[in-house]
């Protein structure tokens, strides 16, 4: 059974040969960008351009039909109007395809009776044909260890172990494009809009056997196999964490989602209520999922609440404490005083004026100096309540008051505590003027698994969302 | 009484002449870097530093005590250890100086009956010698239109009519940062941490009759005086939005806002009520915050709550409708329907497939033909339902599929209708890949008086947080 699911997937996350239907040789047409896009990102299969002039279309022949193709076709990505789609499942069919994706939109979404018709007669080929449909109406596959692209986007993250559901292109793209700035690194995504054949249940069915994928992101519409998706939703997340965002939780939104998807509602308060009792993380938005995906990812599993946060580098560091504090206890986090060892270490080394020796531990404007920073860090860490550190370092305004070369040094000390003890270390900073020096320094944090968050607000409910599954799930693990 | 408060305050926002006790040769003291603050910022009155050394600090002959300086000083800042605090302030007595700001800090915050002390012996001098006192344990002043940088930061914004009060120097720092980079304008920034002497009712009572100042934040732990300052944010949100942000909501966070500045707590359930009742805009974040200020900043009143989403300018804008619309509706805005005649002439410009002709608007990827964008907006925007406009484009994002130029090109439409016509047009784009272009169209939105938010959810919430304040008022104005 789970050799059958593998080998079934295979064909869609690993194909060895693409056939691009609608690429032309207008550079703007959809089908030659994902042409171009796969060339551009080193597909490492064949890739064959169906066009019905033939000829060469971005430096490849092309060929009338997916049937006129010489060698075998695993996938074929659609990108032509919808009514000329059966008679390229009928090609497909005759060629021996196994998955058909479908860019092509202006089926069921739209409402009409035809579009649910043509999606009808569309599963039929399917089935007949012996393969399976992405989509229609969505952007597809991204699995970077394949060198497959997003759709028309070339640009390839590393490989990583987050696999990500999503019956948005438009999400699922946005949530690739975080996950590459932020150092999420996918195993496989995939968007399925209108899901007329695989869908959420079966995307989730898969990732849960899928050995490069140890964490799962979804969002989601509706389902249409409510019962089972429950259940699947509820062993998986034994596994795997499994964090949803569900689109249209709101009646005016859940109507936007019939009009996207010809998703069919389920109440809030339901998927709420089920998706609790089945131990899934869920959240609210765009940033909450990247911002706990990314928690998942850089943490080993840990059960602990109690946070201590190191504001103040380079001075007014009291407003960050007080609203730090806000935001963890308000997340579900604590915020215990430090014992009275690590108190009479940090008062031995800590200007008194300036700095609250406490925590958060305001440290008065001296994290300039590397080795004062070094030893703060070490006390903190050797603070037996102490669970995870959070360095609310705000970028550029510590370069006004430092200089680049000295924030890079500080963030060179956090870096080796990441990497020679276990308790997480995580930082928060604003989004700043961008300049060179300051991407330079996130990549070499992210590189380092080191998150950073926006805001505490952020990094507090994503820290508290890993930690409610791993209690959650404490029992059956 | 208006007169002679607008006089007490003219020298601690427009002195003629400041002091800088503490300036030394060393150019990493706190001293020094105000005082070359100062001089970067190019401040207009005359500049003494104050040093027992005498001699040059930073060009500028130094003088061994503020009594020693021969012209008049009206400002004084401080920037020593707080046991030489009492000498400097009978110096400045004798000299007459008007105003003295203490970086200092080790004053009641600490918690010990000695740092109240002196605090109290502070006030009693400022009082036989006629002065006033910003602080202690503060950074102090901004005023860009007397280019007074804040603090050691020499960066000066554009002069607006936003005020801001805040006991946290950092707070106020990151609100400075923030506005600089999306555009909020501030007339004056006033951080005065412990506020032995003048506090947030005096500021409030300032920003009030400030003829600068049409609108005011303020980032509060706790006042001293209760009753005074509810009934006076009653009184002041008539005629100018106030919008405040407590920190110290949670016990935790109360207990560190103590040690910070020595705040009193009152009850988080009774600050939102009284607030509320005062008709104060209560926000939760220093990002509500800055949204929420940006927003009165770009908008003259109104009175609607109907948002026109347009999105999938590039394509991909189905999921974007349906958690656009969530994001809406969950902040108590309305996404209605279009009407008859808008959906009959949306209908006649864009293409049937791929885009969704309702609220919010699906673009299906021609957002790039700038003609069509054009008439879309203008048949939207003609729409009597409608009320504000929201556009869902994510630069980076569309900067892959179409140029910079023709983003360019894009918002230049946005840009046209927000001068031609009087509906609010806002943007929403998320952080992303920063650079030279994007850094330049944000500009270019931001001086059009277009805000841009980096999520629909902050984008509604300030919104709405805009409608509630003046639906509240309605009836008084």
């Amino acid at each position: 059974m789970t050799e059958d699911r593998l080998r079934q997937f295979e064909p869609i996350f690993y194909p060895r040969s693409i056939a691009v239907v609608g690429a032309s040789r207008n550079r703007l047409k959809f089908g030659t960008l994902y042409l171009d896009a796969l060339i551009n990102a080193g597909f490492k299969g064949k890739l064959y351009p169906v066009h019905p002039d033939g000829g060469e279309v971005s430096g490849l022949e092309a060929f009338p039909s997916v049937r006129d193709i010489p060698g075998p076709v695993d996938y074929v990505i659609v990108a032509i109007p919808a009514l000329h789609v059966l008679q390229v499942l009928d090609d497909c069919a005759a060629k021996g395809a196994k998955v058909v994706q479908f860019f092509t939109a202006g089926f069921s979404e739209t409402g009409e009776e035809e579009g649910r018709r043509l999606e009808r007669e569309m599963v039929n080929k399917a089935r007949q044909g012996g393969f399976r449909i992405i989509g229609p109406n969505c952007i597809g596959v991204y699995c970077p260890a394949n060198n497959m692209p997003y759709g028309p986007v070339a640009q390839l993250g590393n490989a990583g172990t987050v696999a990500v559901i999503s019956q948005s292109g438009g999400h699922a793209g946005s949530i690739l494009e975080i996950g590459m700035m932020r150092g999420i690194h996918f195993s496989k995504i995939v968007s399925f809009g209108n899901g007329c054949d695989l869908n959420t249940v079966d995307y989730l069915e898969y990732f849960a056997i899928d050995p490069e994928t140890t964490i799962i992101g979804a969002y989601v519409e509706g389902v249409k196999q409510g019962r089972r998706f429950f259940q699947l939703a509820r062993e998986v997340s034994k596994t795997k964490p499994l964090v949803i965002w569900k689109g249209g939780k709101t009646e005016a939104g859940a109507e936007a989602a019939a009009s996207h998807t010809g998703a069919l509602a389920i109440s809030e308060s339901i998927w709420s209520a089920v998706l609790k009792q089945a131990g899934v993380v869920k959240v609210e938005s765009l940033e909450e999922l990247t911002d706990t995906l990314l928690t998942f990812q850089h943490f080993r599993p840990f059960l602990g609440d109690n946070v201590a946060i190191i504001a103040g580098l380079a001075g007014g560091g009291g407003g960050e404490s007080v609203s730090s504090t806000d935001a963890c206890t308000s997340a579900g986090l604590n915020v215990p005083r430090f014992n009275e060892e690590t108190r009479r270490r940090l008062k031995a080394i800590l200007p008194a004026a300036g700095s609250i020796l406490r925590n958060p531990l305001d440290m008065g404007g001296v994290g300039g100096f590397v080795d004062v920073l070094e030893k703060t860090m070490e006390i903190v860490l050797a603070d037996s309540e102490i669970n995870i550190i959070i360095i609310n370092e705000h970028f550029d305004s510590l370069a006004g008051f430092l200089s680049w070369e000295t924030l890079e040094r500080m963030n060179d000390v956090f870096i080796r505590f990441r990497k020679n003890q276990h308790k997480p270390i995580v930082v928060v900073s604003r989004p700043g003027f961008n300049n060179a020096e300051r991407s330079a320094l996130e990549q070499k944090l992210c590189a380092a698994q080191i998150s950073i968050y926006p805001s505490l607000d952020r990094a507090a409910r994503a820290i508290a969302n890993m930690n409610w599954y791993y209690r959650f799930h404490r029992g059956s693990r």
